[in-house]
């Protein structure tokens, strides 16, 4: 597929630019953006490969507070010991000509400090959902980051994916007329332990880590902001997973267009991650949504009929926000997930649990 | 499969007794109980024919405003010309030896005239869902069917349907260990001119009519009743069809165990009619849930993973339905569904209304 340059202005305001990235990028020499990843948990270990697997990005750091993990990864992706950093040391970073920007990948209450150190030291910064535990602190990562001159963006993986940005463009071009409803969840059976049952750690239950896919999706699928949000909150299951965080959450939103969804979360069962857009031509169905790879779309309107898996495999999705941040940052342009789009989701949350009766 | 009564008693305590009506029933010499059918429209086409596949059920009146109607239907049911009603001389039933019950397939807000005037004439009653338009609607009609010594069931199809019945089994045995969130949701695209959108005689939209079923089968899913309710309506489309009842509802519920429910309704696109349950170790989906045939539950859960297609066909649910309301007249039985089972659902949808802020 050609794209020109217009072609990808005009996509880029229906967020399907990423999409096309690659095949752009392809026809410059573009640099390599250099990031120092934040953490080497879980999500890490799908962004460290991902990153190689771009045309512009590219590992040159790591911060972690385990040395001989930190080693054993740098060792993997040639990074040299003097880009090894520590949550102490973390600042020095200010001084390595080698490392462009960072990719926070921590519990979610160091998300704020760490973006704001990383823009102190005058990196760019792809921090991971949720942006942030409070809105106060959402904020304050998007100041301190325009203050500092650097680009922030949250890494919304769905925003670069393929099947959602599909989803999307169905919507947005008519497909199923005029939506009426969406039925979103995510969420699944956390077992005891897990940094994200701690609230101090995680800021509150499957809202913020899951719930969140959901939230943010019932937005990009309409393009709207909601206007109302209802919601509630339970703890079913009292066997010590849940004394700090909530298990359950439900929630319904209803759009300035009228436009209704209902959505659910939860700690304590298996949710696959899906969603379902009704509209008055038609339906549309993701499922897999927010996972790594698996994700298929179907849908039936107007006489067509879509059954599409889609056939990429973790983790393309890490390579597809890489290289959407990595353009930005080398292009001077502001991502398609930048800040402010993490503080209107911590914005909703905040809500969310209001509803909820849940103090956060 | 053979039943004692015993195990058709603890059936019946899970509502699951009807599924096996009609073993039992053919073990004795069941009588027929002879139905008046009152209102000829789209619904009693299905109870019409439903009612002769029956071990114990026959049509032997009707009652309609259209006597043409009336009589091409008369002559394929063989009923006598003298057992042929209208809505003016309906109260001469009660001299009608060869009637004994009646089947209510009016508009929603005749329901409780018709059930009321039924009861008075010493017929029993099976009256289609929802149940009346308001909450003293439908205490009247408790009321008068209780001093009128005559039965009184709401025809809640999913009750005495067998994949319904298997899902609820499914969860009372634990096959989804604890069950934490429920979504539903059921609805179409409405076309101009149906009564269902003409508020006198509809009560309301699409969740008197179509929301009921995702609302009732929440209650029979968890078996417990909603503590609390949120809710939100709107109208999108302006194009006559809504003026007098919403378009969209969205709403939320907590049980009193803290499972959490989602659901939506609409009269402005096509919702196939299904139910997901999330459970802590599995879960179960059934497509189709709410229609006449093609209903298919999947589930997932310990290991095991189904997929069953209902090869039932229309007018089966009927069958199940009115082969149990006779069986119950018959033998002096209270139905699986009651007036009180309809009572409840009026009393939530009022809730919800409420919640929406729309005057019922």
């Amino acid at each position: 597929m050609n794209l020109t340059r217009r072609d990808f202005t005009r996509l880029g305001a229906l967020g399907l630019a990423a999409r096309f990235a690659h095949g752009l990028n392809a026809q410059t020499t573009a640099p390599k953006t250099r990031y120092a990843v934040i953490g080497l948990g879980r999500i890490a270990s799908h962004f460290l490969p991902a990153a190689g697997s771009t045309t512009n990005s590219q590992i040159t750091g790591l911060v972690s507070g385990h040395r001989d993990k930190a080693d054993r990864i740098a060792a993997q992706y040639n990074v040299p010991a003097g880009s090894i950093y520590n949550y102490e040391n973390f600042d020095e970073i200010a001084k390595n000509p080698n490392i462009d920007a960072v990719y926070v990948a921590l519990p979610n209450s160091m998300h704020a400090e760490y973006t704001i150190r990383a823009a102190k030291a005058g990196k760019h910064v792809l921090c991971e959902k949720p942006m942030s535990t409070t809105v106060a602190e959402a904020k304050a990562m998007i100041a301190a980051c325009k203050a500092a001159n650097v680009k922030l963006m949250i890494a919304y993986r769905c925003h670069y994916e393929p099947t959602n940005l599909r989803a999307v463009k169905l919507i947005r071009d008519g497909a199923l007329g005029q939506v009426q409803a969406i039925e979103s969840s995510f969420g699944f059976n956390i077992k005891a332990g897990e940094w994200r049952i701690n609230k101090k750690l995680a800021g509150g239950g499957p809202l913020y880590d899951v719930g969140i896919y959901s939230l943010n999706a019932c937005r990009y699928l309409t393009g709207e902001e909601p206007a109302q949000i209802a919601a509630f909150a339970s703890t079913i299951d009292h066997d010590g997973r849940f004394d700090e965080v909530e298990e359950n959450v439900s929630w319904t939103m209803k759009f300035p267009s009228g436009i209704v969804a209902s959505c659910a979360t939860t700690y304590g069962a298996n949710m696959a991650g899906y969603y379902k857009v009704y509209g008055s031509k038609g339906w549309l169905q993701v499922d897999q949504a927010f996972v790594y790879e698996g994700l298929r779309l179907r849908a039936e309107y107007q006489g067509t009929k879509l059954d599409e898996l889609n056939p990429a495999r973790d983790p393309s999705h890490f390579v597809a926000e890489a290289e959407h941040f990595s353009h930005c940052v080398q292009n001077g342009l502001e991502p398609q997930s930048p800040g402010e789009e993490g503080l209107r989701d911590m914005g909703y949350i905040t809500e969310i649990y209001k509803s909820a009766g849940i103090k956060i």
